[in-house]
């Protein structure tokens, strides 16, 4: 990983997108190369998405290249493949500080740069924000189309269904790039992936390979002729394409997204036509013109630093497993047993373990694809026809789902689970991807029970405990990355609904009570460690449950306590609003308790090293200790000579 | 309206779909007749949906004939139609109590009957749910398929596509029935909308209809062949279809879904079919068999009680203007002047005013269809290129968009304006429509500022405000249904961000203080009248913002009273949440303030007058005396006395 820099004589001379469109188009192959050679030599040194950028080295300097970007507004869909986008786009200056605190978004973020009209990292938002543009255009006469660039895979979800249904408003000034690699993250499911398949394999996309520059010199006209027309169009050496032309688009493709020579004169067509919007099926190659990615069964979605010349990547620290491992290794074990148990995932296979259930179990695992909205109505389903379906999905991802989790199953008190990665700050991946609001978006729904996890061996008793649990919806929650080092339990344990543990003191009580939700209970024991020190008793209670509140447990705590501090890795509205309501109702705070919330602060966090995040979140176990000492310093004085100050 | 009961002696013998099935075919057109009547006699005496029901009659009678219910699924969506399948499983008794307090659901509704077996109001989730019934049979090789019946208003959801791109696992035991009647609750928009039609209005289809009962015997037949011969299958006597094919489904239609000598025999073959899923499109008259109904713009979708013989509604007292025209009147001003202000509705035109707007600003103007998540991010696209867009969601239905707010909007910290209407308790509807958790899920995301208007003129305000406001996120809330009459403000008035009002009393002080979000402040003024009568001087802010909170106010407030209580029409982490946690990190509770939050109760209220319903939530004024009185009667003494009980 120390190897020099690789040589890039041409891509030395273009920093933006004007001095790329100054370029002769024969020149092109070899600027794509370097951009290629580039693009690897960086992120085998900081990491990140690499199989999704190489597939698109060809597709990002055509259209640069064709385009007046940024004017004309151009939108990644997702954003992890914009790393070739980034290096033509005035960032190759910082592309080795991708995703490191400080450097480089892993995704596209309108506070970067001008080229990148708008943000992503969730998927299949980038028909529905082009149209945006192009329709603000239109309004305002002013020039400029929007190209949304989007992934076979993106395509599974029902917002960019919407939004294609929605298109045609657009006229002309919208262009869909279908970036169709057959892959997401994981291998593609559903109808609509074996349809795009059935398009690409028919004979006539092999016959256009050859002909396309032929293809494209008439793409224009046949767009022109094509109202009214578009049975015969379809039937032409173009294929296929009747599910985009269905819902107002003219089909262009499918296209070989590698080949600069039939990329560059269609998009010219299609940028110079005046029907629309237009879909181009570009069929490209995750990992490209990189050997181990191409062979890799993933295609290097996402990886650790590694060597640029073997491939090889850095090995992280054997240590403590991963939640979703536990998550997944323990669903299968109790799926052995238990035959109603189910496990879906929306297109996140490894990264929720739910591949770990499905190699025991495949009958029982579902793979929904990007459709967390359907994933979680069909997990409702199950379970009104006595199943017991484990809906795992991201704490963010979660969000596309909500109303479904509100209407479909906390209303119906349908005994859904929700396994919930990802919790909390996640690292490299940004704000994009935190888990910062489930627990309050959950905790908020009448029927709903909301745990949260200490350490993985809380999880394996959250995951069995949520198994046998058949009154209504249950969620547990954990946070991104590998467990604590907890001794792991022989069997599960079976956790009772709504009662927390007392992990350090006793409710006899002390000077101090952190209430811990999750995965800081050990910042919760560090600071007890150092308030004991300063002749603080401390009792700490792992409250493992946001919903319902341990209530006997708060009172008891709150009659044997001075202050009474509340830690969790969630947005305000979480277990500390819940605590000061249940103690403000039953009015506990009257009588000089002393409660203070520690949560997330109101900021969206950039990516960074976890604990990092956590210190700028003012999360870790100093700032339980500064929050104690505070509330213990502040006393009724202070607040009557305020009383004081204001009446006066 | 006090017309007898209409004569229906055969359907007077059939109170369950077991005795439907005994019938002989050539009486189902009697006693589909008899349940039309029977339907259109019973809405006239309660208000509800009515042309959705009437255009389903002869397909709910057809589907009971066929499919074994309740061991086979019947899922309607949205389930406004379902009043005929009420009638026919064994809830004719009640039908006169639909909508109505105690009485029967407006939807389906699991815990109503084993004929709901899947609940629903929010459109477009039963494919999903039927497909969890489905593969649930399938994985427990137990019999029982599933028909979810979806209108073409709601397969412009993306979750329906989501769902259809999954189906294919569904096999043979999923029946999709798409009642295609062009309308959803307006009229339909987008590309898959003017696909349906094109398929509907093509020269095979009338011919279809009238060898309909020769096609369906070669259905069978067909599907069997159809493997490997999808496209030969299209091109025959049934037309069009592909879309439904791409995505994996057996297409059959369009059928006439008033003939039941076509339904009967096509839906035995697709019941008897190997083959599958299957989607079997039928055509239906909204409205249909009911003049005023069939002769109406909306088709009588939703209407209040009516005269049976005239189809003359019931006029509601004149009286303080609807909100939803408040809203839209204002904003359309606005306008006039401001060619940057857009408004975007999803297929809600009139119900959220948006054809106010649309009326004067037609090309400023989007409904994008039922297609919520499309719409906030379409609406992200227009603000990130500098217009003004209004997202004008019902508070229950922004859930559906949770992420494209979270994602696209805030952390991009976007000027989208989100007029949230339908916000607190909604009445007839019930809890599925209930906008119980904006305040919520908004107010815990950065950049966000959350208004809730306390009466019409506050919502000119509001408006007014969101429009000025170019620095992020900006929602305003407001109730269902009609102002409170107080007199409009000529001109808007631009609010101070952050900053609540004095409505009674003033920051000097007195004994208590409430602290109003939202339409309670009428509650809580008649609340502050009958304290004041008790001796207890009351000062009342109406907050105006959830976020952000004006820390000043509070701080004041807290200093100068004995008493803080909020109000809000929002469930747990509203309001009361965020005025709890900003008290607790500054210490204003230590010195003996107590604060008590007023909030909707941990309940999903079930459909009743709103004002019932607020009863029931405890938020009406003598419920904020009672609040007031209990906190002022526990007295620090009493905590003392149970922190004594604690330690003992």
């Amino acid at each position: 990983m120390t190897s020099p820099r690789p040589d890039t004589p041409l891509l030395d001379t273009v920093d933006t997108p004007e001095e790329l469109r100054k370029l002769k188009p024969e020149q092109l192959r070899q600027l794509a190369d370097e951009l290629r050679t580039e693009m690897i030599d960086a992120v085998g040194s900081t990491g990140g998405h690499l199989g999704s950028g190489l597939g698109v080295v060809e597709l990002t300097t055509a259209i640069h290249y064709v385009f007046n970007t940024p004017e004309d507004r151009l939108i990644w869909d997702v954003g992890h493949q914009a790393y070739p986008h980034k290096i033509l786009t005035g960032r190759r200056d910082r592309i080795r500080t991708l995703r490191q605190g400080g450097g480089l978004s892993g995704f596209t973020k309108r506070s970067e740069s001008e080229y990148d009209p708008f943000g992503a990292a969730h998927s299949s938002t980038s028909i529905s924000a082009g149209l945006g543009f192009a329709v603000a255009n239109k309004l305002n006469d002013k020039p400029g189309k929007a190209i949304a660039v989007i992934g076979d895979g993106a395509m599974s979800a029902g917002m960019a269904y919407e939004a294609m249904n929605n298109a045609e408003q657009a006229g002309n000034r919208l262009v869909v790039i279908l970036n169709d690699n057959d892959m997401s993250i994981a291998p593609p499911v559903g109808g609509l992936s074996a349809y795009l398949a059935r398009m690409v394999s028919s004979s006539e996309y092999l016959g256009l390979r050859s002909l396309a520059s032929k293809v494209a010199g008439k793409i224009s006209r046949r767009i022109h002729d094509a109202v009214g027309k578009a049975e015969e169009y379809t039937r032409g050496m173009v294929t296929g394409g009747t599910l985009f032309e269905e819902l107002g688009f003219y089909y262009v493709g499918p296209i070989d997204g590698h080949n600069l020579d039939h990329l560059i004169p269609v998009l010219e067509n299609v940028r110079d036509s005046e029907q629309g919007p237009i879909l181009v099926h570009v069929v490209t190659v995750k990992g490209k013109g990189y050997d181990p990615a191409e062979n890799s069964a993933d295609k290097y979605h996402g990886v650790p630093k590694f060597d640029v010349v073997t491939g090889e990547k850095a090995k992280s620290k054997p240590g403590a497993p991963a939640y979703q491992n536990v998550f997944g290794e323990t669903l299968a074990k109790l799926a052995d047993k238990d035959d109603r148990i189910c496990a879906i995932t929306a297109a996140m296979p490894s990264g929720t373990g739910v591949d770990k259930f499905a190699a025991a179990h495949p009958d029982r695992s579902f793979d929904v694809g990007i459709a967390e909205q359907h994933g979680v109505t069909f997990a409702a389903g199950l379970a009104a026809q006595g199943m017991r379906p484990f809906a795992a999905i991201y704490s963010t991802f979660l969000q596309r789902a909500y109303d479904q989790v509100v209407h479909d199953v906390a209303i119906q008190n349908l005994p859904v689970r929700f396994a919930i990665d990802r919790a909390g700050l996640v690292g490299a991946d940004g704000a994009t991807h935190a888990g910062s609001f489930d627990v309050t978006y959950l905790a908020s729904l009448p029927n709903f029970v909301v745990m949260a996890a200490a350490d993985e061996a809380e999880l394996v008793h959250m995951t069995y405990t949520a198994a046998e649990y058949d009154d209504g919806p249950i969620a547990f929650r954990y946070p991104r990355g590998n467990g604590v080092g907890v001794e792991m339990p022989e069997t599960p344990q079976k956790l009772a609904i709504g009662e927390g543990r007392i992990v350090k003191g006793d409710e006899k009580g002390g000077k101090v009570a952190i209430l811990s939700l999750g995965a800081r209970l050990g910042e919760a024991r560090k600071a007890a460690d150092e308030l004991e020190a300063k002749g603080l008793s401390t009792t700490i209670a792992d409250m493992r449950f946001a919903k319902p509140l341990d209530e006997d447990l708060i009172r008891k705590l709150a009659a044997t306590h001075d202050v009474l501090v509340t830690v969790e890795e969630a947005s305000i509205g979480g277990l500390g609003a819940h605590v000061l309501t249940m103690a403000s109702d039953e009015g506990l705070l009257d009588g000089g308790l002393k409660i203070r919330t520690m949560r997330l602060p109101d900021l969206f966090l950039d990516h960074d090293d976890p604990a990092k995040q956590y210190d700028e979140a003012k999360l870790n176990a100093p700032h339980i200790v500064d929050t104690v000492l505070g509330a213990l310093r502040h006393n009724s004085a202070n607040v009557d000579e305020r009383v004081e100050e204001a009446r006066a």
